[in-house]
């Protein structure tokens, strides 16, 4: 017998409440009206973009506490991380805390795990309220994963745009108004894909694993969800899940969207194939998607981040980029 | 009330088996006989340092499940991680494998973040079985925290000296021999400390954060354990924990060690302050610690990983590198 990789949370592990911080750009997109906060200038008046990243990241959470009228001591553990080597804007961001702190990585794909990790410890009893946050930031991360910016390096065409934001959620076991219902731990996917600049194909077949795991395992079909949403497969890559879950005999349909697709209007807006970044799904699912489930119109979503597992130093020594995606499913109570 | 960060496995957490691979320099040292596996030639014929990491990684993965007669399919979970930059290491092994997978940071705390996540989803019920493992590797971390080797730098007086090896612990739900008994999750601590080449100066003060909060929110004295151990403060950090301890009203006796101390005889193998890295702490405990507590030698055991939040970008825009610790006991059945 195989092992399921899906677990329904029965006991009840709910959002008390979300915040999300983004950029002008962000601000400007399809989906603008729906993040709690945004900033002008991308930097923050900082002296780098990674120490506006940080500073993006302190007052996402500062914010969600302010939100739901907390201090540190309510808050028994943040589940965060950020794409940023060793998740050093993360790591930085929580010295101005005092709550204890676990670093998850797992890419672009980062917040699922940070949310399914926050659901399981709830469900042990042990603990009361968790934030599971993550950060990205456009000029932090292509100066990091490909060029500097100064350098005004051509985009190819299936490159997409680093979002620029920082989303978190406030779990707790007590009560809200939408509660995680499942998740699917997802594996790494690789079909050998090598181009750093196409991350959609990169993720796609990891998002196709887990996706149809995790419906095959709940006797579910897509259309079980109101919405169901990947994290940034972007246009192209999109395409190519929907017709990776044809071939498994599992159509997608309407019902399907990506955060990286929504977040911009992608050619009015320049951004190739659509938002990327460990911020995508956060920022989207902690703005839009929460919100449109508050007003009733989505009652049942299935969130899956997508993350590319690679490094500068992978790409250079020539390994293969793969994959991995992790579901979370939620419910309006 | 403050909240507490100190969380009793109650229900059985158990380790089923460990396994560790080690380096030359490793086998070589005082502990060197309680590893199970080593290797000869430090880049295990691959044509690349990171290579040779992800090789030891696949191998050590390998061997848990043999000794444990597993098949992936058995493996509810792997929850790994290592230094290297987005965990790459950690991410390419995982691809050789159908088991799901959450990939952790927490710098050197890493081994630890895995303990106690993997306790927690045992803790649920949901899950039957769960890796957890870390690697590192002295040539990929120097090259990529410090220089590369080919400069041929002096190193400084209070250098450490990255552990190549590889960690493993199998945990699961049914039995075994040595079960987890509580855990203190640690939060990120900053005395402003910027040397990058005095690491245990930069984590004894989350060491001793994290080990006066276990051993106040359990009500017990040091001498409750046989053995009290942290993960690579090294001979100078150790020092420092034992004095800010004492500071602190709880002074550590004898039982006090710590990994990086125990791994090398430090003179004789010019070591400077002793071992690091996140394979430090899950060699020496999978390896020295764990047959010790099979053999009788020790009945409870505190292990405190600990951890240096820095990445090149954040030391060379002038941060401080703040420490992490977390704190796990365990108990022989």
């Amino acid at each position: 017998m195989m092992k399921a990789s899906t677990h329904i949370f029965e006991k009840g592990v709910f959002i008390e409440d979300t915040a999300t911080i983004v950029g002008p750009k962000e601000k400007a997109g399809p989906v603008g009206k729906y993040f709690d906060k945004h900033f002008d200038d991308d930097i923050l008046g900082q002296p780098s973009y990674e120490k506006a990243e940080i500073k993006m990241h302190v007052s996402l959470i500062k914010y969600l506490m302010n939100k739901t009228k907390h201090d540190p001591k309510d808050v028994d553990l943040c589940i965060s991380g950020d794409l940023l080597d060793e998740i050093m804007g993360t790591s930085l961001t929580m010295r101005e805390f005092d709550i204890p702190f676990l670093g998850a990585y797992n890419a672009c794909a980062t917040f699922a795990e940070c949310l399914i990790t926050g659901a399981m410890f709830l469900t042990t009893g042990k603990f009361k309220r968790i934030i599971c946050s993550t950060s990205s930031h456009f000029s932090t991360a292509e100066r990091q994963y490909r060029f500097p910016l100064e350098l005004g390096n051509q985009r190819t065409p299936l490159a997409q745009w680093t979002v620029t934001g920082a989303g978190g959620t406030m779990l707790n076991n007590t009560g809200g108004k939408v509660r995680l219902t499942s998740c699917t731990i997802g594996q790494v996917v690789d079909y050998g894909v090598k181009d750093a600049n196409d991350m959609g194909a990169c993720m796609a077949p990891a998002a196709k694993t887990t996706l149809s795991k995790h419906l095959r395992e709940l006797g579910v079909s897509p259309d079980y969800y109101d919405l169901i949403l990947t994290g940034d497969l972007g246009e192209a890559g999109s395409r190519l899940l929907k017709r990776l879950m044809s071939e498994e005999g599992i159509p997608l349909g309407d019902n399907y969207n990506d955060c990286g697709v929504l977040i911009f209007n992608r050619v009015a807006q320049d951004v190739g194939q659509g938002g990327s970044g460990a911020a995508c799904s956060s920022t989207v699912f902690n703005g839009y998607v929460y919100k449109k489930m508050l007003s009733g119109e989505f009652k049942r979503v299935l969130l899956v981040p997508t993350g590319a597992l690679c490094s500068k130093t992978s790409i250079l020594q020539g390994e293969s980029i793969p994959g991995i995606a992790h579901a979370v499913s939620f419910e309006v109570v």
